[in-house]
């Protein structure tokens, strides 16, 4: 691919991305990808064929962008609950985002398309964050910053409470405060706190 | 509204349930329950404006039949905890059901349909679960079944992880041994095991 045809694919992703992020992903057709990016039918489809195709690039493009994103924010003398702590505001900032959110495009896509075990990119990332908070884990209990505890559970248990506030967020509404109280909870279960004197 | 009637407006609920259930929610049309039900498009209309009006009278006799069959389910010598394992039992088959499953369809109508808070459905079945769970664990610490804890936010703790193992079981898949170890989690936390002689 050329230079040119590589910038308009990249443009095309990004105007999609935003119509994703409004409209989610059942209610967006090839028409509005169109009309979002002023191109024709034909100059659309020469790069993808659905909103199906489309939305998997996407999240392939957001993917990569969040682990960036988390990485450089670590600074070099942070302590293991410092980490753990910048990954839960990483995660309350997405649960609690109003705009630009794919949280709802992104469930409606993998309630429609569930791709086999191996290619689910939504069981991916799960596994790939819990394994990430798992070493994370042992690394505090090993610093003595943590209490001793089942390590892969305890991650997936984070996890899994993470994705349950991402959907009701969604469905019920979530207040940060109730959002903030989780995450305490999920560190006061984990973090040997120094008793003042 | 005569027997008949009543009648009529019960067969067209279950049946529309029954195609919640297969097609979600907003692949549903005010067509596919005529279809289903057998009758006539007048017919329908005269009980029923929208598949948003069928949807939220499904979910509200829905609500009511889950509530029934649980408390049917206890035994009156129960302990706490064997209280407690019945209501995870009872979540775990909602949670891995195959058939018979509204979950997609409740997200996808409240993705788009958000009701104020206080007439939120979603958030209100959220928080009564909430609060029996609460007054479960604090009948369990009172018991001395169950460690001291914060009873309000374990509660909560234990409602995000099953709403989160309830979205990913649609949209990454969940096998029996994960939620398993998910509930044996929750409960390892919470409940004091006497150690073998």
């Amino acid at each position: 691919m050329g230079e040119k045809s590589a910038q308009k694919k990249q443009f095309i992703l990004e105007t999609a991305r935003g119509v994703f992020m409004q409209k989610g992903f059942k209610n967006v057709t090839m028409k509005d990808i169109v009309e979002e990016c002023g191109i024709s039918r034909g100059g659309l489809y020469l790069y993808f064929e659905s909103t199906r195709e489309l939305f998997w690039e996407v999240l392939l493009m957001e993917t990569a962008e969040t682990d960036d994103v988390f990485e450089k924010n670590i600074p070099q003398d942070a302590t293991v609950t410092e980490i753990l702590l910048l990954f839960f505001k990483e995660q309350k900032k997405e649960i609690l985002r109003k705009k630009n959110n794919l949280t709802v495009a992104i469930y409606e896509f993998f309630f429609e398309n569930k791709p086999a075990r191996k290619d689910n990119l939504l069981r991916n990332r799960f596994d790939t964050a819990a394994a990430i908070l798992q070493e994370l884990i042992e690394a505090g209990i090993e610093a003595g910053e943590f209490y001793e505890t089942d390590t892969l559970a305890t991650a997936r248990n984070m996890m899994f409470a993470i994705e349950g506030m991402k959907v009701s967020a969604q469905t019920m509404g979530l207040t940060e405060k109730a959002v903030d109280e989780e995450f305490a909870y999920l560190l006061q279960n984990l973090v040997i706190m120094e008793e003042e004197p």
